[in-house]
């Protein structure tokens, strides 16, 4: 019979349920390993399945012997990307970009607020007994935000930005975007026209080589001093030598990063003490939000009705592309 | 010659013309004080003035003796209630309510995602040098908010939260609002229906007799334990010594208080300690936001020129009722 393996953190009684009843619907049997505690039985019968839903080790791919497609649980797979991971070329590897969306935008949008009305310093001044009034804050409404990424997650964002007063500028690949919420949508070849414009600079970007660096030192200095950055992609995408230096200078207002390298980050990093920084231990997306699981379950089986009939996958990554 | 005179804490060149241009143009001479520095220079000349517009200490009101007509740049205005204060009986007060939706739902809006998204615990955390992941944090998407209070600052944040996709019940004296944003009003008499049904508790209401402690130690039992209190109104709301205990007691989920009995609050008090709460030093709308400050010399414009014609002010104040 056709397997499934299911290694992931979040399964609970309905997941189960519903991942079994359309397995058992399309011709699959379907196993559930708890992700991390089960990695052991799961390596042991690694070799049995055609189809994983997770984020197993990219070390034990090697050894999936009769894998087809490995549907990762999560948006970013940059670990899956190198070719000498995989049993077979052949095999799809698709990502969970959809299931993301809710989640980290509502993240964007906290952080965005807590840096435009200065709550690090606020709370920073409050620990120390103080109750101060600073001046000025800064407001959503009217503020300029450049989304680097118009992906799902980008077009979330934007989408609630909008509707809280922003002006949204996308910035892509492509130059183009679906997503109304978007003003305008630039080409990264203008993303240097867009910068010295910026309010407030949002990276929402996967891990690949065209994205590596992408907010580079010369990049950074075209930002206003009154601009803030927020990423919520991967830590890669940023010269994070130069934001320091840019934040612990002035030349930045603030940061707040999801994302950094390394993580977790060590206690005495330069990061943690710069001002009005806020960082997150890469928090924004995981699955602590039960709707970001419901759609991540919902992405997978949409997926897997598209395997079972022989159609393409929705969420194929295209692994030279990364994305 | 008709006098009168501005008594703020963030004029500038631009509103200092506008002011001037409108009062020239309708009759009167105007005087700008800057607050708190010119109080001394206020109070030698408040009888000269007929409008004072700004928020003199209410112990001058008896000197002014020419008065008419006091416009608060406050939208809270309690501290003008007393029949004492008043040099006549028949002197006009307004306040600012408009001013202030802007820049208090942004704060609604930051505080209830960090909440929900467990800031404070992260914060904490990190600040101690860990790493951590808390599960589960959840969503403004499909949140059950109860917004206490449905004037300026309730309709703008019911119209954020319902952008972002929260369920919103408004609570006010009429259990009527014209703002559509709103998926139900109901009258005060059926807060203690809505409460159990609250994945957050919103107060933005002002200090009248009859808000006075609204916020009950027995209403507070009737929030469930995994909801959250938000405080943007005026800290008498709230039985403190109640709230206090069910936060400690892990009987509410959180609370963020921008208002609290006494300001500023005791280094040593409770309510700095008590697990998952965020305060702010009454600032959610204070003029730090060049947006509120437009607004209200805008407001003030618009009913001057309703006093200059005769006509009834658009924020005028019962004095009786509160506001």
């Amino acid at each position: 019979m056709r397997k499934i393996a299911v290694y992931v953190n979040f399964m609970n009684e309905r997941y189960r349920r519903q991942l079994e009843e359309a397995a058992s619907r399309l011709g699959f049997s379907l196993d559930c390993y708890d992700c991390p505690r089960d990695s052991g039985a799961l390596a042991e019968k690694i070799g049995d399945y055609e189809v994983v839903y997770g984020h197993p080790e990219a070390a034990l791919l090697k050894e999936a012997t009769r894998l087809r497609w490995l549907c990762s649980d999560f948006a970013g797979v940059e670990g899956y990307l190198p070719s000498e991971v995989w049993p077979r070329p052949d095999c799809l590897l698709s990502n969970s970009s959809g299931a993301y969306g809710p989640a980290i935008s509502e993240h964007i949008v906290m952080v965005l607020l807590m840096l435009l009305r200065r709550m690090p310093e606020y709370q920073a001044a409050l620990a120390r007994g103080q109750w101060p009034c600073y001046t000025p804050i800064r407001s959503v409404t009217g503020s300029h935000v450049v989304l680097l990424g118009t992906g799902d997650i980008g077009s979330h964002a934007a989408r609630r930005l909008k509707a809280l007063g922003a002006r949204v500028t996308g910035v892509c690949r492509g130059g183009r975007s679906a997503e109304p919420a978007f003003d305008q949508v630039l080409p990264v070849s203008r993303l240097e026209n867009a910068l010295p414009q910026a309010d407030a600079l949002v990276l929402a970007l996967p891990a690949t080589a065209e994205t590596r660096g992408i907010l580079s030192r010369e990049r950074l200095a075209l930002l206003p001093p009154t601009a803030y950055v927020v990423n919520v992609g991967r830590g890669s995408a940023i010269d994070q030598d130069a934001l320091v230096e840019a934040l612990q200078g002035g030349r930045l207002a603030g940061a707040a990063l999801d994302v950094m390298t390394p993580e977790p980050l060590p206690a005495d990093h330069p990061l943690r003490t710069c001002p009005n920084t806020i960082l997150t231990p890469h928090v924004s997306g995981n699955m602590a939000l039960g709707l970001t699981c419901d759609l991540d379950v919902e992405l997978f089986l949409r997926e897997l009705e598209r395997y079972a009939r022989g159609e393409p996958l929705a969420n194929l990554v295209d692994r030279t592309r990364g994305y």
